[in-house]
């Protein structure tokens, strides 16, 4: 699968769709909004804002197809002009200008999220296709780079998994977590690569003194995968699709060939990575509040499969057809129900992390 | 109906697609290649060049969904290099980036104008959702505006059109060509107002000196509106769907409420607009030499049927349904076939405009 290739939500507005069925993802969002426009108003350079030509320029990077997109981009322009209210416009009275540019995947519905967008928004729109793992934008042509619960997906399956002969072939499992040391160990190193290229990309992209606020879906410092709540009932899926390999319903070999490529990171995971890097240093992170929004969907088996199926439909359709997902999705739901405490809330985290660009 | 909720060119790839029934349009693309690179070479100003901050923004709108929009601008893309490389580079060595802004309506397919991106292309890619009759971009971002074949579609049908007890009720007809005065004087007042809100947004959007190339399917000078071949050929169409209203298999009143708001200009048309708004200089007008390849099209019924199709389909299916789309096609194809000359190669026209925006 190549990365451009990857994954997009579930697209429309039906009810299995990633716009009627993103409300973990949406807490994250909320739950940020305090804390990053903190990080704007405390972390933005004030020459930065002003030097922007009076444009400001934003990009939403694995974006999906709205609304939480649009939430979070409203979060930041008020913080942003805000700020600029407070000290800039004393300096320098410009009349600002935004410019959004909403990125995911190529195959994502970019339709949807064009015809989804706010009709009083207050900034220029623009759709970019493609894998923030790679080069998006010109140089330093961005301010602010926001991404939300995105950058747990890897850019790919690491090679290692497609020999069936290796001792990283993932026989019997859909992701890393529970498998031998070898296939963590690939999906270490996949989160290595995945890490440096993203960071290299953006610290061309971006302006020096520029933002990149990243929330994380992830787990805690110091906790196994096989531990991590979010693997754990994905973990429970495969165990599902198992189950209907061994009925017969789905090809026992297609089910070891698959792989979803999901990696929650801890945050000491990712401030190695930004310090190996070496181009940004990190202004903030911190673990966002749990919110009752983002446990009302943890606690309940109902909204925990139609979130997972949401962000994973396009994925099993695509490996083992469309006749399967509702067979699928309903053990998985029954599994979930006999399971009602599956999903330990201390095992699982949201955080937000600020970097800001340094100049060379 | 809202100008961004305008009719988009037929979507997909099927053998209705606008991508799959567009070589009128590349032949206009084809024909504009030299004359474009001509003005791009003696015209776009060195500064404007190397003053991009060594990324040169381009805009293409009213793009629809490829494949013409991607040679259009990948002519573009050379001609600068070239320019850059011949006078450029020795005063400035800068690597020149570039990001190109794909516009069209909302609706627009760009799901599939996103997957046919050629993937060699040497440029950053966004999409852009919006009327070009708005303002879609920061003030002062753009270097280079390309539009082809699209500027013809007004914003919306004039207001004086939806009164039916006016004389500008438009009985009978589906575009004003062959209308009352009333009508004709109200396209008239319709095209000046969308060619100043045109010029306006683009005044504000593009840099000083930067250019605006307009590929603009028209009618020679002095060609009353009736006599232009463009309109001719719709003007049949407009009679084969009176004669389903008289058979009773589509609704009269719906016919007559139903205006396709193209209106081909003629050059002088477009140059006293430029005047009037008096942001821009005309750098070079001239009309492009006809091309064997839009010929091939306007001599065969079967070609223009199935080209008027992929512009109009999704017009007629919003007022008439699906249906009566395949009866009025084949009716329109037997028509254009009773009268093979109808389309007069002398009464059309398509001409290249290259505005230059002024200092204030």
């Amino acid at each position: 699968m190549a990365a451009d290739e990857a994954c997009p939500m579930k697209g429309g507005d039906g009810p299995n769709s990633y716009a009627k069925n993103s409300i973990y993802q949406k807490g994250a969002v909320d739950a940020a909004k305090e804390l990053l426009s903190k990080a704007i108003a405390e972390k933005l350079d004030l020459e930065i804002l002003l030097a922007s030509n009076s444009t400001f320029q934003i990009a939403d990077l694995g974006c999906s197809i709205g609304p939480n997109t649009f939430w979070a981009i409203e979060n930041i322009l008020e913080a942003v002009e805000l700020k600029y209210q407070i000290q800039g416009m004393k300096k320098s009275p410009i009349t600002l200008e935004f410019q959004v540019f909403f990125n995911d995947h190529t195959p994502n519905d970019f339709n949807m999220l064009f015809k989804s967008l706010p009709l009083n928004r207050q900034y220029y729109a623009a759709g970019v296709p493609g894998s923030f793992y790679g080069r998006l934008f010109p140089k330093a042509s961005l301010h602010f780079v926001h991404s939300s619960t995105a950058i747990h997906w890897l850019s790919r399956v690491p090679k290692d998994l497609a020999d069936r002969n290796s001792r990283s072939w993932n026989k019997g499992k859909i992701q890393f977590s529970h498998s031998s040391d070898e296939v963590i160990r690939a999906f270490e190193a996949q989160f290595s690569e995945d890490m440096e290229c993203f960071l290299n990309a953006r610290a061309q992209e971006i302006v020096y003194g520029g933002l990149v606020a990243l929330i994380v879906s992830g787990r805690p410092d110091g906790t196994p995968h096989s531990d991590s709540s979010l693997n754990v009932i994905y973990h429970l899926l495969g165990s599902c699709l198992m189950e209907m390999a061994r009925k017969g319903v789905v090809s026992e070999e297609k089910v070891d060939a698959f792989n979803i490529t999901m990696f929650y990171m801890s945050p000491q995971e990712l401030k190695a990575a930004v310090e190996l890097n070496g181009r940004f240093t990190i202004e903030c992170m911190e673990n966002l509040p749990r919110l009752s929004t983002i446990d009302n969907v943890t606690e309940s088996p109902q909204l925990i499969a139609s979130h997972v199926r949401a962000v994973t439909e396009v994925l099993f359709q695509q490996q083992f057809g469309d006749e399967i997902l509702d067979e699928l999705f309903d053990l998985y739901r029954t599994k979930l129900e006999e399971k009602p405490s599956i999903f330990d809330p201390t095992k699982a985290i949201n955080f937000l992390v600020v970097l800001k660009r340094q100049a060379n």
